[in-house]
């Protein structure tokens, strides 16, 4: 198959709110030789899966915004973490046949540079597990695991052995889900509670471990805080009039982590008020993204070998909502923040 | 002098923005007989000066809203920090002519319950050294000092090793002016940036050792932060819209130290918006209350013995305003919320 088409997602114009597929990413078709592309040194790539996550829409900004996420280049695909199949190599630490991880163009077929040009997030190997989906490793044992793995094991973990309560909002995404789950089997003495905005997620916030579960669309956050707080850790992935809820109802020495700040992607979003409970509360605030610091990039350590453990035992399950091929790409990308798609939302590109 | 007259501060009503003295705050005169008025195991305190501190609003508060501060009684004396001289005891563990430290009666004289009742900072036993006045216990020696001393400890003073820029708002309070001489002596390496809301105000600031000083009422905070920044700790006194700025233009992995809300007393208050830089930014915010908690207790160690070294050396100054007598003590209480004052608030009670 030396010449064959190459679906590709362009990455077209910055959004001022929600994404529009065809306007900010457009899907386009182009031959390739996959024989004779020129690999520069480094290895040609066959797309098997890729990850579509709220936080992209923060790198579709204008280049001169400086955030540790890289932002995407209008004109060029975008990128983002997933898995794929070597098919060629003149990478001498890479062959034919490997699976790699981390950012991949959004082409069914494409070529990195080598691993010695320390491209941010560049493809590197990894043993795929061979009863294991590839998609898996864009959830559970991909970017969302080990955020929540890591800032669990950083942050949390220490301060969760004194504490009876902890609140997850969003509980539904693949972070969610894992640090739930997570809770529950090493901090088993906890109180779960966890809110999310359609009955579906409530349920696999239930079977993923959560004591309590409410719809934060038909029931009031700060009552229900109320009623099962004080909260000792708040896992915060919306910001918002969700995160001043819980800073009222946070009891003292309370330690709230801010994971994801999906209230305020596309909109304006509300801010805090209760500044002064900080003082009051002896309250702990914390912003963490996935490797990024030394205590973060430390905690890592020891996740692949325990995530996969747990995957495989089905103590830690992998919720799914599936896109399939470049061309739904767009979107995978711009649903997830309209429809909030269950768990861990993938594109299956193979 | 059996029988003399007994200045006392009655706290009469709740107030609901500003402290108004005569409303909210009555001076009564009663007569006292110091050598006969019972003490029931405790003892009799001649005040000789008290501390106005704005924390004090938050204690005029009904009984039902928990803080760690207990809220004034309606019907009785205000009660804070102050220094007295113990002039009858019936407590084995105090004798006359002992100074004491502690929560006193807004009174002339006042019996205080033995020790052993364990009352909220009951006053204790201290040596006053003799070159400095009783005052300097409720600034730099005292409270505010024990503040700024054990919040550095505890929580900055590492981050400082590996920082370039703090920043001090409303700096020229007694914390305020505390903790920039404190980190101009222990960590010389620092810029120090600090704002206030007047000319002497910048000049005290700048004597306690700030190297930019600003004004905030005639210039824009997060210009002054963006030039001179990223700010890689933040000390708060105030929240509010300036927090705002500040969390703007903190640097990766700054931390910012909620000390106080000044801005927010009496006044609904500016919220923060900047929630989702948290995360871009991983910052870190922490509120702090003297005393409580186990970091803040034992970070007050070593507190007396190197704070009145560095006083006596001159290296820390002891900046009072001063009000003379009970009697003007609702206005001492009222004052700092509305003129503020320069440094530490007192009340020269002798």
């Amino acid at each position: 198959m030396p010449v064959v088409t190459n679906g590709r997602l362009i990455y077209a114009a910055h959004p001022s709110t929600f994404i529009e597929p065809g306007v900010h990413l457009q899907y386009v078709e182009e031959p390739i030789d996959t024989d004779t592309v020129p690999l520069n040194g480094g290895i040609l790539i066959k797309t098997l899966t890729l990850s579509s996550d709220l936080y992209i829409r923060r790198r579709m900004r204008d280049a001169s915004v400086k955030m540790f996420f890289p932002p995407l280049t209008i004109g060029k695909p975008v990128d983002n973490f997933g898995v794929g199949v070597v098919l060629r190599s003149e990478d001498p630490e890479l062959t034919p046949g490997d699976h790699v991880y981390g950012y991949l163009s959004f082409e069914n077929y494409s070529v990195a540079p080598p691993l010695s040009a320390k491209a941010f997030q560049a493809p590197k190997k990894f043993d795929k597990h061979p009863d294991l989906p590839a998609s898996t490793y864009l959830g559970s044992l991909g970017m969302p695991g080990q955020t929540a793995y890591s800032a669990w094991k950083a942050f949390i973990a220490e301060k969760a052995k004194s504490s009876k309560t902890l609140f997850v909002s969003s509980g539904a995404g693949p972070v969610g889900t894992f640090v739930i789950a997570y809770a529950r089997l090493t901090a088993p003495h906890l109180k779960i509670i966890a809110s999310a905005g359609s009955p579906e997620k409530l349920e696999l916030m239930k079977e993923s471990g959560a004591d309590v579960v409410f719809n934060y669309k038909t029931t009031d956050t700060a009552e229900v805080l109320a009623e099962h707080g004080p909260i000792d850790i708040y896992w915060d992935h919306v910001a918002g009039a969700t995160l001043d809820a819980a800073i009222q109802n946070m009891n003292y020495f309370g330690y709230i982590l801010r994971v994801g700040t999906n209230s305020g992607y596309n909109e304006n979003q509300a801010g805090i008020k209760n500044t002064a409970m900080f003082i009051h509360k002896s309250l702990l605030m914390r912003g963490i993204q996935v490797g990024f610091g030394d205590d973060m990039i430390k905690a890592q350590e020891g996740f692949q070998e325990e995530a996969t453990k747990l995957v495989l035992e089905g103590k830690i399950k992998n919720n799914e909502t599936r896109y399939h091929g470049i061309k739904e790409a767009g979107n995978a990308l711009a649903d997830i923040h309209r429809i909030q798609t269950l768990g861990k939302t993938v594109i299956i590109v193979e």
